[in-house]
């Protein structure tokens, strides 16, 4: 059967080879400890969970319109008010079918074939295959640890062409962990408007921030896309609900979109949401943010003990992303050989790009720390052996 | 801002409009019976949103596999086999996000810009925006009562050219509550082979037909694509939950692609799915089908009566496409009048398609009978006024 072009460049994500063998490897009574997974293991807070039950009881099964419950956007908006001190129409609140929902609608209305988007490499794997998806091409900008993994003025300037059309940023990123604060936003929004380009930003780890401030590029300007979810801060990945923030020029466009390629968003997940700001909920929130501080406040150092390079401190999401060179200079090699020598599960840096990807593994703390004190006990064990050629 | 160039082509639903239009209405105190609206009336079936509340009472919240929960995959094959005596392997079974998610994937997967897709005019208007999305053209075909407003052998030799890729296909359809029976089934798929095409067929309203034969096509041929929903007959509209079945070849593609753009379908939805096949709900089910056809079986002799021609006899789904010709030349109009002179709302024909669509309308009767004969009376003071000179 004849595929099109764009399924040679759509890759499958590695680290679902190696679940599937860490699974299996389950299977035949062997203890993994996963420390692959970008999920939180938290299950959805139980007020939300509340709600969602609720709504169904009442029969809440309908479409609703395609942009989302009008109260919905409104509680967001509310969240924003409330959070940052900042007032967002909730007009140009966009409710979606999860973040990526969120940037697909955003890519489509953007993106003619092969317009440039500038994003970083390592970076989120989806992005660059959304571009591909809409013929568009991704520019994978190398980063390194001195930029904190991120864009900067100076490499926007460096890549950007004619037929540039917008740039991504995270923050806090996958699989880095690392953050732009406000002053690099300014700077970035600054350039972005400099060449004409949109700027979308991925806040979908808000929240998830340790020891700095939680800040939204909403701050500092409305002329950009903001891409946001209630998947991880907010616990219910599984009901696959997002929302963006969208200068109201666009708005239209994504409603048509939105109308003819979702619909609508999931309307129990819709509703569930509506409690996902509730001071119940926010508790619970926060002591689960509370909890991943501590977790990465426990695995940062104990890897940089065991030699892995972090010099680019993470300080939000659930990932430590570690320059493995003084261990393999072949960490997808090295993500094979911790999985069956040592039973521990990690993502191996190829999952996100090509620039020095042999050199990286990303650690995620989505598992409680008796867990990940094990994992770093295995690993201790594999290196030392591997360091004596034992392995 | 800069849209991109297919958001010129992406057209929202003109019938949108209408309906905020009925809701001002209804704001000021006017009574307005909607026959717009292509959803079931009934919400979710309670075996269904039981499963659903207890899912999440479990704690069922993380994400599932790209192509969905086994199980899931598992009972759809189960339900083939049952309901036509069909062996289809779970592994070509797919889940997705809606029928839309489907469609989506089916398409990203097959079509290379300036690839061509055929499909009927009228039809549901989303399949060419979609077709556009990933830049291929969609070739829409007239349609006339005389072919059931359903492709033919004969149509598809005369528009097929050296870069068609595919065509589409809805048994029953939207607009026009028409069907494929298995003999014409049988042609087209023989002349796609013939034309080395893939074959997509829109099955979401299956089991929604009366007085006929409830069949798939899949029980003519594997090597086509199968888009299904537990939307319509399921009654699942709001939790955006749908399945293909696709040839063997196309499953690694396709995992590749709902991995990067979709990550997995609802997990609550997925859950509460899991009892769509049950016995309780499959009652629940085929009391609605009898609903809705005894509905039929009210409304389409109705809108006869009034001047309405109807010549393919509308065998599924719960649409009637009436050609109000004797009414007006310009359907468009005419819903707007209605809707302010009548108070009743219907859909215009130009949400689906350009052929003959000042002349139609589309009815739904997704009301109860007492609202649909409210909604006749309306009619028939309308067309005596309007005859009369009066309107």
């Amino acid at each position: 059967m004849r595929l099109a072009d764009r399924m040679q460049q759509i890759q499958p994500f590695f680290v679902m080879d190696l679940l599937a063998r860490a699974r299996e490897l389950e299977a035949q009574g062997r203890s993994i400890v996963h420390m692959e997974i970008g999920e939180p293991d938290f299950p959805t807070p139980s007020p939300i969970i509340e709600a969602g039950r609720q709504s169904l009881a009442d029969e809440k099964t309908h479409y609703t319109p395609a942009l989302g419950l009008p109260s919905l956007r409104e509680k967001i908006a509310e969240y924003y008010q409330s959070e940052f001190n900042l007032a967002i129409s909730p007009k140009r609140i966009i409710i979606t079918p999860g973040a990526s929902g969120a940037l697909q609608l955003a890519l489509a209305v953007l993106v003619n074939p092969n317009d440039k988007v500038i994003m970083t490499d390592p970076g989120y794997p989806c992005n660059r295959h959304m571009v591909r998806l809409f013929e568009g091409d991704a520019i994978n900008v190398p980063v390194d640890a001195e930029s904190q993994f991120q864009l900067t003025p100076e490499l926007l300037d460096q890549y950007w062409s004619d037929d540039t059309v917008a740039a991504m940023i995270a923050t806090p990123s996958n699989p880095t962990g690392t953050r732009i604060d406000k002053k690099q936003m300014r700077a970035l929004i600054e350039k972005m408007k400099e060449q004409d380009g949109l700027l979308i930003v991925d806040e979908i780890y808000q929240g998830l921030v340790y020891d700095v401030e939680n800040f939204t590029a909403l701050s500092v300007s409305n002329d950009i896309v903001v891409i946001n979810s209630f998947s991880k801060y907010f616990g219910m990945t599984g009901w696959r609900l997002g929302w963006m923030v969208v200068p109201e020029a666009l708005v239209d466009a994504i409603d048509r979109l939105s109308q003819n390629i979702f619909l609508a968003p999931s309307t129990p997940a819709q509703y569930a949401a509506l409690d996902a700001f509730s001071s119940k909920s926010m508790d619970i929130m926060h002591a689960r943010r509370d909890e991943f501080k501590r977790r990465r406040d426990y695995l940062l150092p104990a890897l940089k003990a065991l030699g892995f390079k972090i010099t680019a401190e993470p300080q939000g999401a659930f990932y430590i992303y570690a320059d493995c060179s003084q261990i393999s200079n072949d960490s997808f090699q090295l993500s094979n050989d911790l999985l069956e020598k040592a039973g521990v599960a990690v993502t191996p840096g190829k999952d996100f790009g090509e620039h020095k990807a042999n050199q990286y593994l990303r650690f995620s703390y989505t598992q409680p720390i008796e867990i990940l004190q094990q994992g770093v006990e295995r690993l201790t064990i594999f290196i030392q052996n591997s360091t004596r050629g034992a392995v």
